[in-house]
């Protein structure tokens, strides 16, 4: 059985490791030709492949692949798993970090594929506009909290 | 004030981002002309220089300092202020991935200097052969807990 993991250290790990991405391509197959396929993925080396396996027994969900070369992923790909596990998980335990903001704009996704938004042109607009905002690392000034020592 | 961190995020965050580091450096106004510097430290984009302060505040050591471009540090650095708080942290709260291995080696190393054998010349060849066994991302097999789902 792997171990039960705190969702603090998941909220650690993920302000940390993980990512949360909104996929958007051309699929002749579908309406309007465009596909939505978010995806929420935490990366490591292989030889932490034990805490992807953690992760995904601990949201019951998601899949653990092979990334790059020695890079594994643990992944939840779809809006109807993320909203069902994801999504919760992380409003009940908000990120830190700036992928705060990452994570809001990704959860207003997934709520608009939950209204059916994205099979709609002025949706997947809208989407696209979204996800231009997404996991840029803008730098957004602040005050420090503390002036470090000299 | 800046907010008060939960100790599992910490661990979390320092499984995804942290390091435990030896320096070895040729001082020639030290004894024997080496100094053994370890060092503490996680990086961020500056986007989050928040965050370390606040690892700042809830250590109570170390320095947050730009890293590399827009790249930013906390770091805590000689045996000293190490062995009175990270340390006893890490003790209490242990770290999930293979990253316990290299804070494991890390320990060994302040442990070592807290006796004061980094000012034998013996000390540091022992150094020298723990610190080739850190950070070096080694692939050790394992079974993983649960078999992906196809």
């Amino acid at each position: 059985m792997p171990t039960k993991l705190n969702p603090q250290w998941i909220v650690g790990f993920v302000d940390g490791e993980g990512c949360f991405y909104v996929g958007i391509n051309k699929m002749f197959s579908m309406r309007h030709g465009i596909q939505v396929l978010p995806d929420f993925t935490v990366v490591q080396h292989i030889r932490d492949i034990k805490v992807l396996y953690e992760l995904q027994a601990y949201f019951g969900c998601g899949v653990v692949r092979v990334n790059n070369g020695d890079r594994w992923a643990y992944r939840v790909r779809g809006h109807k798993a993320i909203l069902d596990t994801i999504i919760p998980f992380f409003d009940k335990y908000p990120l830190i970090t700036k992928k705060q903001q990452d994570y809001l704009l990704f959860r207003g996704v997934i709520q608009m594929m939950a209204n059916k938004e994205h099979l709609l042109v002025a949706g997947i607009r809208k989407i696209e506009l979204i996800k231009q905002k997404m996991n840029t690392q803008v730098y957004i000034p602040m005050s420090p909290a503390k002036k470090p020592k000299i």
